[in-house]
């Protein structure tokens, strides 16, 4: 596909439909917009909006499809995978004027919400109410929910309560065309025609422009307990993973995370863990519900497979500032291991039980690469984040070897009947691996419904595969 | 789309691919493949076939595509909307063969099933690993799965376990080109491009044909308790049901019953129902958990929140037995009202506080069209089927005028912001609805996701849309 340029006209054409004020051109500005949070990637695009109306970006559509201008539609820029970078130029869709929660309707536990509201203000308006919106990815402060539905973000209480396709209902979203449609009804259960609203969960703004979300809230627990397992091995912690479940016990959360991780969060934040000479890795174990008594019963089982299962020491959090102290660790993780070294991070995802022989896998890819590695992720799910460190490697291997080190990763990671990303998506960085996971016949499906959709391919081109 | 007959070199070409003995053609023998429970309708096969692996129907899709015969995947033949009758004739895939288990992964919680497996069967291999798969429609003794998962079926549990596509992680498919795929990863997350798994989940067989399914499991629930509350008024009933969620409780099921409804399965089964003279509509309300104390607990906040709103008794199921023979009133009723007379199900669902207005706007349609009706269903997730009995009706009505009233109700459906169907799909029988919720652009998207998979539209025709 070839695309033209912003040109004086085209711009002016913009600027008579959103106003001068919320269109962003100077190259000091367009800074911020040219990056996410995927290691150290730059596209700058041409121009920067700020649409606050569905309308707006109707029009927008209509004028970037007839000239043929890419357009990337933003979130808060939190995402892993590039999925926001603007690299065929053209024009990013900043949603940040989408900010507003339109609705809780606490007769129907829904609420209508706009794409650039920040996902942990979300959950705090509905918390307000006595509801629950449980899907809190580590970026939750920062993060917006139309990012998370644009790919399909999940966060440690998804073993639990299900995936985000769970809770988001109907969606409002602006075709590529300028057409404004929602997807569905705003119905806990549809059977009428193919399901819009699933196809467009993870699609990562190739489809359309999210502008409303019906979100399906749940009513809240009331009381939880929190613990920390700490294990000898990497393996030892994930086979445990598994026995959990296997004794009937779905914790809300389940999260592990390797020594260092760990060690460098507590040299970054000073916090106080006490983290013994042998400990390898740690699970993080959250159980909630309605009542106290359960919480422990399910704690005291949860413990008993622990300690058959190499499980040395269980730390049991006994004030809610130390369970915000746990979580911390775990939440600020991404951001301490990233703050250590030029890192790449992965997303990977198996069956749970194959967890074991993928930490162990990923591990021996390092030595003959040698790359190190820092694992931790939501477990339960199967979902381990893979940052590979810099470290030692030299710039040229970094810079030439590691990606067949990455290739390894992902083959193994299918090979234990897993795919590439279980949370992050695929965005720019990790398309080149679909191949190893997706036969011709895959990419002709999904090239052949992004046609569908987006007939010039204007919307955040070159993500996912190349269209 | 103009189709070919299945000559005699064709159906040589078929017997060759499958064998002679799995090929029907005899009229007679065709018949119980001309229906499904779809009121009386009746198309006839030319042939069906009953392959037993991806491979025959490859080459029989290979074939079909190359010849231009329509092909029906049918499953158990239970469907409501007409979705596996051959409307347009040519070849139906009868899936009874594909019944196996393949596989129930206690490591994983996870099992491989084959599509024509008894949805109930399922149920019972899994729980005898002390696992749980929730998805259970009234039908379940007789639906297979792969029909449930064509037609996103849902059944009482949903309302507390989430629906079907919340358990289906991966599809193995046959394209109507004759490749095979999985759809996606046996992962409980998946970020990985368009989720063609979620496509094809109530897309009632117009993509490929579904040949296998992993499925997502979770541990047992242990305990449960069961209560039928009985109301003076169907309104009374369907206000309470959004006050027992805004108490804060999740039921593991929430079913509404007319009285007409109990009437009738109390008549034709002989059940000792103590039903007053006074009780216009009922619920019936499953708790269920790890824990009996908790399970009573919530049982006394329902009944607190069931005693505000007006409910005039409530009945506490004190065994299995009577468990089970409440249960039969719910599970029996369709075929009960079916019994009695001639009928048309419907099955709308709206936002669930919409509940009341929809029940009583269903009444007063009734009156102005002069039909009656019986409602039940699954009002936890505001899902209602309504039963239109012929009763005193005219012929000559129930032929002309009955579709203005039925088109009413979904209007009236859809003005709450609700859709034609909640778990019965669209099939054959409500594609002319559809225009009353759906604009010309879903139309447009669905057909050409249609096309992307199906280019000579061989499969399943006539369904959903008209393509």
């Amino acid at each position: 596909m070839t695309y033209n340029k912003i040109t004086a006209p085209i711009l002016s054409e913009i600027k008579q439909i959103i106003g001068n004020e919320y269109v962003v051109t100077d190259t000091a500005d367009l800074e911020r917009y040219s990056h996410d949070e995927t290691e150290d990637l730059r596209y700058y695009p041409e121009v920067v909006v700020k649409p606050q109306t569905p309308a707006e970006i109707s029009a927008l559509l209509k004028v970037c499809n007839q000239y043929l201008i890419p357009v990337t539609p933003r979130g808060a820029g939190t995402g892993l995978s590039g999925g926001s970078l603007p690299v065929m130029g053209g024009l990013v869709l900043a949603m940040e004027r989408f900010n507003k929660v339109l609705n809780v309707d606490e007769e129907n536990l829904q609420a209508t919400v706009e794409p650039g509201v920040i996902t942990e203000e979300f959950m705090n308006q509905v918390a307000a109410k006595g509801l629950f919106y449980p899907i809190d990815p580590a970026s939750k402060g920062s993060c917006f929910i139309g990012g998370n539905i644009a790919h399909g973000s999940g966060g440690p209480r998804v073993v639990k309560y299900g995936t985000i396709r769970e809770y988001i209902l109907n969606l409002e979203v602006v075709l590529p065309s300028g057409e404004i449609i929602w997807t569905g009804a705003n119905t806990l259960k549809y059977a009428s025609g193919y399901n819009l609203t699933q196809l467009f969960i993870g699609s990562e703004g190739t489809l359309g422009v999210i502008t409303k979300a019906v979100v399906k809230l749940i009513p809240a627990p009331t009381a939880d307990a929190l613990m920390m397992a700490s294990f000898n091995s990497n393996e030892a912690a994930c086979v445990a993973v598994s026995a959990i479940f296997r004794a009937g016990i779905v914790p809300s959360t389940l999260e592990f995370m390797e020594r260092k991780g760990v060690q460098w969060v507590i040299d970054k934040d000073g916090l106080s863990f006490d983290m013994k000479p042998e400990d390898a890795a740690f699970l993080l174990i959250e159980v909630d519900g309605t009542n106290v008594n359960v919480i422990f019963d399910e704690c005291e089982k949860i413990n008993a497979v622990l300690e058959q299962h190499g499980c040395t020491n269980v730390l049991f959090a006994e004030s809610a500032a130390q369970k915000e102290e746990l979580w911390r660790i775990r939440r600020t993780m991404g951001v301490s291991v990233k703050s250590n070294s030029v890192y790449k991070e992965e997303d990977t995802v198996v069956p749970r039980a194959a967890l074991p022989q993928l930490i162990k896998g990923i591990k021996q890819i390092g030595s003959s690469y040698g790359f190190e590695s820092v694992c931790y992720g939501h477990a339960g799910d199967g979902n381990l984040h893979v940052n590979i460190v810099k470290a030692n490697m030299s710039d040229a291997d970094w810079n030439t070897k590691l990606k067949d080190g990455i290739r390894e990763i992902f083959e193994l990671t299918v090979s234990l009947g897993g795919t590439l990303s279980g949370e992050h998506g695929i965005g720019f960085v990790q398309k080149d691996f679909m191949p190893i996971k997706y036969s011709p016949v895959h990419f002709e499906l999904w090239r052949g419904i992004k046609q569908v959709f987006d007939k010039n391919h204007i919307l955040n081109p070159s993500k996912i595969f190349n269209s």
